[in-house]
Formats: structure tokens, sequence, C-alpha cells
């Protein structure tokens, strides 16, 4: 189960055998059911998250009933609503399980205490971060500055998976527009 | 000239004397004329600043001709077009003087060597990381979900220094909004 993830951290940042175990034995395994929820918009996000199979979805509501995607992870690859993560103010955020999803988790107490305690994880947390700053930047500025036919050729060069494996109502909350407008955006092209 | 510097470091991680003579020594100075631009879009953001007198602001370009103002940067902070610094790819932004500035910076080769090789540089680099994802999330995510009078609240709760100390029209450009706008908003306050 933790297989994954050991290689994941490995490829990030170089650590001893038993600084490795040590770090794995701070994450805990969790199933969730599709459409299980996570985080609610106003709780603590005080975990982080690895995906081992299945995929997960950060989103917020943009006005009354407008939901808009901000992030999809899928395998191997991990998250939190990280503002919260950091600052410990409540989350404006969901997380949601896309579908039936095994987990792996770390308590926020235990993440900063392996930061403080163990160099290679400050390291590999602090590569984290570059990568989540370049990511979520990106991912917003794309909604300020690109259309909505340009933000979906965008995802098909950067993130093509979305549009493979998600349903079309998900591909379209990612883009920020309606079903009706991926369809006719996808006829277009 | 680097005493601000120095208590800024401070304030943010504990280091000896000697190890905070060394981080200040690859800091240069650099006096820089009002509108001068020290980043254009496309060029490689390599340098760290910190402003010790003055201003600077970071934008990038929405549609043609329409600048959006992503940070100001006032005295005792520190910036750089973030994405750039770290993927070392060209820049999507700009960084001008806003007015006549002196400034302190740091080239990238040296701050990562710094990062690699100095632990408490590292910490630095980590906390700074943070603040930087927490501030640029909610701003953008400000443009996404907030409307321009909910804008200006916000800017007046949390950044009044900027509608203090600027000319209309660049809290306008803060704003994403015209002058008009700005005026009209203020007018219904």
């Amino acid at each position: 189960m933790k297989d994954a993830l050991a290689k994941y951290i490995l490829k990030k940042v170089k650590m001893s055998g038993e600084e490795l175990q040590h770090v794995l034995s701070h994450f805990n395994h969790r199933a969730v059911k599709k459409k299980e929820i996570l985080l609610h918009e106003g709780g603590l996000s005080n975990k982080m998250y690895f995906v081992v199979k299945g995929c997960l979805r950060i989103y917020f509501i943009k006005d009354v009933g407008t939901e808009v995607t901000r992030r999809i992870i899928f395998e191997n690859d991990t998250s939190a609503s990280m503002v919260s993560f950091i600052t410990e103010n409540p989350s404006n955020e969901f997380i949601e399980a896309v579908m039936d999803s095994e987990l792996l988790y770390m308590d926020r107490k235990d993440f900063y205490h392996l930061v403080d305690t163990l160099p290679a994880w400050e390291k590999f947390y602090r590569r984290q971060l570059e990568y989540a700053y370049v990511v979520n930047t990106n991912r917003l500025m794309s909604f300020i500055t690109n259309d909505a036919t340009e933000r979906y050729l965008l995802l098909l060069k950067e993130n093509p998976e979305i549009i493979k494996r998600l349903p079309n109502r998900l591909v379209a909350n990612y883009l920020n527009i309606t079903q009706e407008g991926l369809s006719r955006l996808k006829s277009k092209l």
C-alpha cells in the first residue's frame, strides 16, 4: 500500500531507509466512496492526502450554486486545501472523492513536526510548495487571462487524463463552463 | 542599507550572526527610477528583490492593452515573479518600479546555492513560499469569486496602504477595473 508513496517521496528527495520508514509510519489508510466529502468549506484542512487509487477533486463556490474545480488529483499525487493547511484558517474549498478511492494521509501536526525535525522532509515539503505554487498560479491565471477554448486546448496539452477519465460534467466544471458550452466548443475545433 | 533586510530575515527564521552575514553578503544594491522595468514578459525572473525604499509592481497582460496588477510590494518585503523564478521558464509578468526605489537583490543561483547549503535559509525560503502561496492564491481567487466592490472593501481592510499611497490609476488597475468604475464604486459606498 505504501510502496507507491515511498517511490513518490524518493523521486522528490533523498533520504535514508530509516528516515523513509519513519515518514511512512505517520501515514494512515482511508478508503472513501464516490462523492464522499473529505473537507467542507469552513472546515480545517488538517490532512495531507496521497492518492493510491482513484481521484480527488478540490473545488470552491464561485456564486451561489456555481462550483469551480480548482484541482483534480489522480493516483500518485498529494494534495490538501493548501491555504487552510498552511494558515490553519477555515478552508474556502471542498475536497471530494470523484470515485471510490484509496488514500493515505498524514495529520497536519505530524507533518509539521517532521518538517521541523527531519531536514529531508523540510526539503520535500519545500519542493512540494514550489510545485503547488506553480500549478496553482498557472491554473488561476488561466481563469483570468484565457477564454474557454484556450483553457480547453491547454487542458488537452497538459492534463489530457482529466478529459479521458472524467465525465463531461466535471470536465466542463474544471473549465468553468457549462456542459453545453463544452459540446459547442468541441464541435468547433 | 542592509539593516532592514537583516531584521526582516530574523523575524522569519533564527540564524547565527555569522550565517546572517554570509546571507547578507550575497545581496547587492540597485537604485531604480520611477517606471523603470526590472523584468519584461518573456524574460527570466532570476533575482529576488527586497524593497528598502519605494515600491515595485508586478503585473501581467490580460488582453491586448489591459494590464492587471498582481502584486504591489512596499518597503520591507521581498518578491520576484515566482513561477519563473522557480521553473526558470520565461516570465508572463512584468516587474516595474512605481516610484524611485532603493532595492537589494540576490541572484537566483546564489539564492538556491544558499537553500542547498544553509538549513536556516532553506527554512526561510520555505516560509516565504508558504506566504507567497497564501497571498497569491487569495489574490487570484478574489478575481474569480469577488465583484469589484467586494475587492475594494477587501483591499481597504487588508492593504489600505495601496489606496493611501498609490495614484487612482494603479488602485483601479490593482482591482482590475477602470478609473471611472473606481470613482462610481467609491461614490456608492
